[in-house]
Parts: structure tokens; sequence; C-alpha cells
């Protein structure tokens, strides 16, 4: 068994973590902690998990000391420091949040205000998703996993953009989150009443997971790109739709766009591309590992429309995390996460 | 493998059985069935499902002849001349609907206006509900699957009225089910524009499950017991609250109370009897078969309030029938059942 | 122009207030304040009054200098001395707090924790439910306004147990309110990902609403009434059902029932006695100072099951606040509350 | 006062269009017609509307015998006769369906299906959004009505491409709407289990409202317009956001986009311009004629994106149906429809 530990449990990443985990038939969950809720059950915070994950928040040092491998659930500029005493005791370190995501520092500092404490460190990691970037992720210690906004959205074009198919500038990447995503901290933003019924667009085209999916269409597109970005906040509690928008290449059919995709991803577990004539929906990726890709081409004006829907706490958080630590570990992919959405 | 058929696939009890059964270890699907959609794919009606159930919905006969446990999720009055056959055959017969669930006819002619075709066939069934009457599911092969509503306010007066701790009669129970509970049937009352934001009660005082409560609770009781039934629509998808009144019999304590419903549900791997203090809420239950009970006694009015909570489709549909299923095959309890709810 | 003032306007009850007024034809609202917002536009707060209540939040005092009337929408404990302040000035104050609500300062005591700091002062304070207490209201300067949960019940009631219809004991109050009425403050209970999808019972037979209800209620009676009471949590913004039980005595049919009813609130231009058949919803009256009712009679157990429907922000707090100054300035009643509830 | 009449009166549009000409301080409503529902009272259909709108649906030619405007809420196709007969008649004729939109008979065609009986009642016809047509709406008789859509995308990008600021090529509109806007008919994809939790687009660059989209834009372009245009289904009730995607045109900066929009809608009463750092918000519009817009600028890659948030049953049917009776009859525009949204 392998021994996991999970560092930021009672945050809503770290959470769901831990519910998966506990499924998973493979792991045993070693010990977890949380800076707010230390020496405090974890089914205190979250009573829907009495009686299957009652064990006791404790600190960061004995979630590495007890574990195999660490994942980490914590606001960003918070993961380096514990990356690197992971990684001289030769643990496995998994990052949900942002501190290795980007290659290029300056990124980091623009968006996130940062800097890179130990360029070696950094020089180890690997962003890991799995479906684009799988043969890079085995055997490393370091893994950088995806955020939500940036893995649906790469997802959604990645056979037209590293096919060239479509223009790679001028994308249009417009997306759309359930309320998870803004994670467990108040707000009046998420505050019932005044979400219930409501819908709006925030950090329009400044939101940070801007620079994360440039860097994937780019690696995917040879060269760079650049996007317009614009997420918005959903009144549901999970699930990410992006609708990205692409100018086809002069001479490319819709056929040739339906087979590019249907070759990049025939043997992904969790990609279902849709039939034509099908529409990708959050509800039925929920709770799952899964992603969804519609693909509608607007003949009319030369645009292709990929939509992909997945889960963010799964798909777009936990979920992708369990898979690269499976692929790290050398199990099947899909060990503890082959779940059906529920239809309702 | 025990081979599970499912009659009735494509309604919402059927269609969750399916999602559940997928997912046992000692289960195959062997065949589902579909009056509406028959020669489709389970996965057209419910895409959600698309490449883990894609079989083809066929019809019953087939679904009989190749399977060991038969479960049908039919409307009442359907289940009857099927259940005749799958004896027959010597199959195991779960029924989800009303038909063998009322030990009295007159009950039945009363409340659904049907009667009963083999008398000898009613002799054989057993109301099936586990934590109160298991013994007698033992070695059955015609289980009478309780109702949504049925099973979560027995559960949370059972000690109390088994105990002689409240008043037998006088016994309120105000109930509140998410719209899964009214089914995939189309109706006004159920359309988003007009559930969403609404909340009402209805059929007051009138539901059919009424005569099914006072069954269960008159053999709990040792007599005869009359409640005043009200159920309400909530505008979730699922999950049902029961907030059951009780009038505490003379001299009876708040101690004496909690302690029967602990010693009532100590073994109980689906129960959990929450501490004092804490409410019981139907997203802590969701997608399992847990049914959460929290007690609270108004010592100013000497009342027992006991409310339970739990997931209508899985406790109150299709978990219960499949807990019925682990039972009748020898099986633990648990099996394909051990589901952490989500938090959020 | 009637000048009316709000005392605590950035929070619900208060915004509803200004949004109400705002509509008036004989208001004017001629100050507004906040001790949290002092010095900001009302319309920063709530974006949705942009350009209809851009007005400056300012203090207290300058709300009582520029005001006939004061509506105090504060936490409880808060409004004693500001009423005694308009009082002496000779203005109306109308509070939508608790403060001036229970005749009995033991209760006060018991229930708040509080004291009454100058008891002249409540002798002139008038608990101002109009549809039972109007003459009383008429011509006073001191108006407790009732709170959500305590206008709904008794309104459900109050014909059953003036006229002696039903047993004055073992009533039974089953209340769900929307979020609203746990207010704009932050917390983990209205977190949009916690509630959505949620429902659950709060304060359980212990809700500081219960002897505001007891003591309507012991009025209507004419002798002493209690009450088991228990509210719970629906995952709306608005509205409130009360599902009440009571015990019908020996001999009343369903008909004089009904007739009873029909007497006591044919008059009544907030009140829709719903017929024979009907139940009241929250979506109904939603946005409007409407209190529906439901008569059902549980003829097998002797039980009346009368069921109430009301906005909690408008006929369980800013509405009625209206009605009542409506009612003290001596105009129509329904002068700036005739609103036709949304269908949709 | 004005007679008002409204035809399709018990499907969303109808009765919203009831619900606000209600309160309409010139206007009462002569009569009311539905086939489904004819000799039903509009408050049996509709039971929050009992005690205001209980008048007796009855058929069309009532209505138009009675009123001085008809109101068509009906399915495209069924308008043109109708309208003939109003202009007959002398009365004004207010068209809420598409019959009357499109001046292309070709586009009706394509997108319809329907072909135009008399192409001289068609040249009588004015596209009555007030805010970019209102000169050409006065003193005509014969009213067709933008759609929900149609109105919100529009009004986003009005300013910006009447102003040359932005290519009229390669416009991206994602919009999301409220299930209001399926209607009253009943689908799975609006039955509440599926829809709550649920988003997804739909018809994606082939809805019907993308032609008058473009004509709108392409008479203010001053040339074709072509768009891609993908819908979504949300969640809630009432709202639309339609977040618009356009090139900035070489040299346009910032500010002087943010002035066109200042000048542009300076004197609209129903359009709030959001000042710079503010969001769209359907919640912030709910229930009213306005019309919110956000800009923002994406500087990154010279895209402007213009939010609008709409209530699509009022500014995107009855209301603006409203507004542009109340410009035929010469009252001020805002005449009952000054409504405050609620917050909460």
């Amino acid at each position: 068994m392998i021994r996991a530990g999970i560092v930021g449990a009672t945050g809503y990443a770290g959470a769901e973590l831990c519910r998966l985990l506990y499924a998973h038939p493979e792991v045993e969950i070693a010990a977890v902690s949380s800076v707010s809720f230390e020496g405090q059950a974890l089914s205190d915070v979250y009573p829907a998990y009495r009686g299957f994950l009652d064990l006791i928040c404790g600190n960061q040092e004995e979630v590495v000391e007890k574990s195999d491998v660490i994942f980490a659930a914590l606001p960003h500029g918070l993961s380096q420091e514990l990356a690197a005493q992971c990684i001289e005791k030769n643990k496995v370190f998994i990052d949900l949040g942002a501190d290795f995501r980007l290659e290029n520092e300056e990124d980091y500092k623009e968006w996130y205000g940062g800097t890179y404490l130990d360029k070696s460190l950094h020089a180890q990691a690997v962003y890991a998703m799995p479906e684009l970037f799988r043969e890079q992720i085995k055997g490393k210690k370091l893994i950088a996993n995806p955020g939500c906004y940036t893995t649906g959205a790469p997802l959604a074009l990645a056979p037209a953009v590293k096919g060239g198919l479509v223009e790679p500038q001028g994308i249009i990447v417009d997306s759309k989150s359930g309320a998870t995503g803004a994670g467990r901290g108040l707000s009046q933003t998420t505050h019932f009443t005044e979400l219930d019924g409501a819908f709006h667009p925030y950090k329009v085209a400044c939101h940070r997971h801007t620079p994360e999916i440039e860097q994937t269409l780019s690696h995917l597109a040879g060269k760079p790109v650049r996007i317009t970005f614009v997420p918005h906040l959903l009144p549901v509690d999970r699930g990410i739709i992006s609708t990205c928008y692409a100018r086809i290449m002069p001479g490319v059919t819709k056929e040739q766009i339906r087979q590019a995709y249907e070759d990049f991803y025939k043997d992904e577990t969790f990609i279902r591309l849709l039939p034509d004539g099908k529409v990708a929906d959050i509800k039925a990726v929920k709770y799952t590992n899964l992603c969804d890709i519609s693909l509608h081409v607007d003949t009319r004006t030369g645009t292709l429309v990929a939509v992909s829907a997945l889960d963010n706490m799964v798909k777009g958080a936990a979920g992708q995390a369990i898979q690269n630590m499976n692929i790290v570990f050398g199990l099947p992919e899909e060990t503890g996460l082959k779940l059906v959405p529920p239809a309702f």
C-alpha cells in the first residue's frame, strides 16, 4: 500500500483528495494536516465524512514523515519549502497549487507576485497533465498538478492546436465554473443568497490561469500562443465548462478536425469525445475524473467551437493528482478513479 | 458473480441501480429492460453513463432469463405478474415498487386502487428494511423493498416506538423530499422554472406512503399506530429529511431515549446516530446508503423530535435494494455500498 | 410625503425596506445609516440598486433628525436607546428587531439574554401584527414589528386557536426558511457550496422565536399556549413555509374550520386563503407582502394541518413594517405594497 | 387608459406581460387569450396571480375586439394573420414572436422554415429596439419586439460596432440564459433534476437568433457582419449574460471605447453602463427592464470583452414590449417600468 499524506486537508481540494484516496485500493491515508483545524478530526470539519475519515489533523512534519507521497493543497507560495523537504527525503511530492506550474519565473512574478526560491528545484518539476505530457511524468518526484481552468481549456483545444488546424492567435476561452472553485473561504460573492440565481464573469482577461493555459498551448503549437480568457461564476457547486473559439486554418475541413480529435484521444480513459450533435455538460462528469469534449464547427464563420466539461474538484484538482500518483507509482492510471457519474 | 437484471432500467430508481451495481464487486449486470427505450443504449438515455453502461435495453423476458436476481423498478401494479414468473423460475425478485409492501390487501386497495392477484405469492414476500427486520429477510426470494419516505420516518422513530418511550398515537411525520422522488416523468411541478425557489407541501395527510409507515411502526409498537404524514417537495435533486414528532411517555428521560437509540443502532453500518447538538442534513448522506439520525428533546412540551436524513435514490430505493440483495446472497451487507458522501 | 429613515440600511431587512420605500408613493427616503458602511453609497453595497438608491449611508443621529418615521433594522439589544430618542422627539419608531416584541421581560432575559432598560418605554410599544391586532396599532408611536417565523405560524393558526377549534396544547410548528433569514453576515452554513443541495433543521425546539409565537397564540387562545417549534434552512433565497399541526377539538368539523378561517380573513388584503385542494407555496408570494394559507384536515387522526407561506423579507420583515407605517399614518394599508408576485 | 390585450397569455412571455401591465398606471388589461387554457382563469394557471389577475382566458377575436394594443406572445408562424387583422382594424400590434423581425425573407425561410404571407405587411413593421432604433418606432403600428439573446448581444456591442472601434468580422457572442427562455413547455432538458447542477451549451453556432443579431449589427456597422453565436442554458430561472468578444481596431484605445459607450448610452433610462472594474450580473437586473453593461479590454490580445446582463423575460421580452408600447402611445418610456431590482 502506498502511504499518502495530505497537507492542507481541510480546504476543498484537500478534503476531496481524502475522499477519493479513502476509496483507492492501493492507498492508505497515513496522515493529514491543517493549519486552521490542527487537532480536530477531519469529520468534525466535514460532517459528511463521519465514520469514514475521522482521522485527526496534524501538522506538516507528521505528514511528511509518515507518507510515501505528499499531496499539497495549499495557497500559492506555501509549497516551495515543503517540496524541498519532501524531495530531500526522497518522497514524491504532488503540488495542487501553482508554485511549480509556470516554467517561466517571470510569469510567476507577474501573475502571482512571487519568486522561485530554488531554481534547481523547479528544474525537477514536471507539469503533469497526463493526456498531454504523460511520458514526462513517469519517474518524476516533483509533480506540478494543473489547475482547474488550465485543464479544461487545453484539453478542449489540444488536438486542433497541436495539429495546426486552427490559428494559434485570437483564441477565446470562455469558461464557467462552479463555486467550489472559489474554495471554502467565505466571501460575499459566494454567500448563498448572493450567488443563488446569479451569474457573472470575473477577473475578465486578467485571471492567473491565463499564462498557464498559454504555456500549455504554446508547447502544443510549437510557437507562442496568446489567448483571451474570461471565467464566469456559476451558481452550482461543481463543474467547469470551457467554450473555446479558434479560427480554422484555410482548407481544413470539419471531418479533419474530428479525425484529429479521435486520433488524439483514442486511448484516453478519462476523455470522452462526444459524438456529433451532442454537447458537453458539467452534470455528466460530476464526481468523476472524466473530461467530456464536444466539437462544433461554425462553417459560416470558419470557427471551431470546442467545449470541455470537467469536475473542477476531480479532474481539475484531486482526481488528476491521483491520476498522476498512479503514473508515478506505476499503477494503472484509472486505479481508484473508475467512477460512474450519477445521472441525477 | 451474481448476475443481476434490472427491469425498468431507464426510470430514476432503475438507472441508479445500474450505476451502483456497476461498481459492485460481486455483481455483473446481465441485462436491463425498458418499455420506453427498448433497443436503445442506457447511455443514450443517460449520457452521463457513456463508456460505462452502454448496454442495450431489452425486454423483461430477457432480463428474467439471464439473471439470478431481478430488480423491478416499475410503476405500482406491474410487479405482481413478473414476481410470479421469477419465483417460478427460482430467481430472487427484489421489487422497488409498492405491490408487495402492504400486508393488508385492504390497505393496498384503499391507497393504490389495486388487488392482490395471488395471495400465496404475497405470503412469500418479506418487507425488507434490514435495520428493522433483518432476520426475516435471510433466505427469502421475494423482497419488497421499502419506499423512500417509508424508510426515513420509521428509522427515525424505531427505537423510541419499539421501546415504548413515546406515545404511539399523535405522531407527526413532516417530510421534505428532493425532486428525484417524483421520478423522470415530466410535470409542471418539477419543471425547473417552477420548482427552483419553490417549496410546498403536497398530498397533505393523504400520501400513499402513510399506511406503509404505519404498518412498520405498528409492528414495532406491537399495537396499531396512526400518524399524520405531510410530505413537501424540496428544490434539490436528492435527499429526504423526515422531522418526526412524538409525545414522550411520562417519566422517560432524555438520556433514556438517547441510550435506546444507541443500543438499537450500535451495530448498524448504514445508520449514523449523530452526537447531541448536531442535526441531520441531506447533503451529508448524498449518493450513499447512509441514514443519519439526530435526536432532540423539547423538554418544555415533552416532545421527542427525531430527524432522519437519507438519499431517497440510494437508502430510499436502489441502495437499500442492493443491501437486501447482499443479505439474501449472504454477502457482507456493505458490499458495493461503502461510499463516502461528498462534502460539497 | 412622509420622510422615512432607515437605521441599519445595509443589512438585508434594511436594504429591502429601502427598495420597497423607494416605490412607496407617499414616502421619500430622507436618510439611511449603516455602521459598517458609513460614508458609502447604498448602491455600492448592493449594486442592484445603482441608479435608484445611490444615497450615502450616514449615522443614526442624521436619520433621526431628518425623518418622521424611523425604521430600525438592528441586531437585538441595539434598539432600546434609539427608540427612546425617537419617542422623545415625537417621531414614529418602527423596530424590526426583537427588543420590544416580548411583553414579559423574563422571556426576553431567557431567550435573548438582555434586560429592559426602561419599562415605561416598553409599556408604550405595540406588537404590530395588523391582521391580529390592528386596532391596537392605530395611534401608536412605538411599533414592535413581528419577526418572520413569528408572523407565519400565528397567521396559519389564528382562526383555529382563537375560535377554540383546536387544542391549545401539543401544537407543532415545523417551519422552513430561505437563507435571507440568516442575514448578510457570512457563515459556513450559508456558504453557497455548503447550502446548495442541503436541507436540515437547526435550533431544534430552542429557537428564539418560540416565546414570541407562544405569546401571540396565548393572546388568541385566552390561555397559555406552548408549542414545539422546529425551523429548517431551505436552499432558496426567500420564503418561509410553516406547517402547523394541531389536534382538532372533539365534534369540530372540517367545514367549521374552513368557515372560521374565511370569516377571520375575509377583509384582509394580504391574506390569501387558498381553496380546498391547493397548497401554499413560497414561490407564489415571493417579493410581496402576501401570506398564503392552505388548510388540510387529517380526519384519520383528527389533526388540523394549516400551512402558511410568506416572503420572510417582506411580510416577515420590511413589508409588514411598511404596512404598520401605513396604519400609523392613516394611509390605506396596501399603499406601496400592492405587488403581484412573479409566477416564475 | 390604454386598453391592452394579450394573445397567448399563459405562456411565460404572455404571463409576464400580464404581471407588468397590471401595474402599469396608464393601462387596463382588457382581455387575454390562450388556446390551451381557454375558459380558465389566468390565476388558475399561475396561482401566484390569485387575487390580481383572475381574468378568464378567452379567444383571439375577443382580445382584438376589446383592445387598443394587442401583444402577441405566440410560437413563430402564428402572428402574421393576427397582425393583418389588427392592422386592418387600426389597432397597435406588438409581436413578441419572430415573424416580423427579419427584414430578409430568405433568412426567415432558412432559420424558421416559414414564408412571409403578405410582404406589404412586413414593410410596415419596425424592428423595435428602442435604444438603437427609437426614432423609427414612433408612429408605427406593427411592432416587431426583439428576442432575448437578440437584445443583449447588440446592446453590448452597439457603440463599438457603430463607432467602427472593432473589426466587424470575427465577433464571438457567448451567451448564457436562464431556463424561462425555454418557456413553459415541458422537456427533459428543463426537468428540475436534470437541469439543477447542470450547465451546457446548446444549438452551438446554429441558434435562430443568429441572423437577427447579425441584422442589427450590420445596420450599426453599415456593412455585413457575421458572428459566431453560442447559447448556454443556466440552472437559474431568469437572466441572460452575453459575453461578446471583438478585435479592437488598430490604434483604438481603451479610453476611446469607454467614451463611445458613455456617449452612446448617456440618456438611456434602462442601460446601466457599469464603472471600470465592475462586472454585469444577471441578479442585479432581475425582474426589471434594465440592461447592465460592463466593459473590459484585453490589452494583451487587443480584444474588447463587452458583457451585458438583462432579464430575458423583461428587457428580453415583456418589458421591452411595454417600453415600445409607451413609445408608440407617446408616454414616457419608463412608465410602468421604473422597477428597482431586488438585491437578493
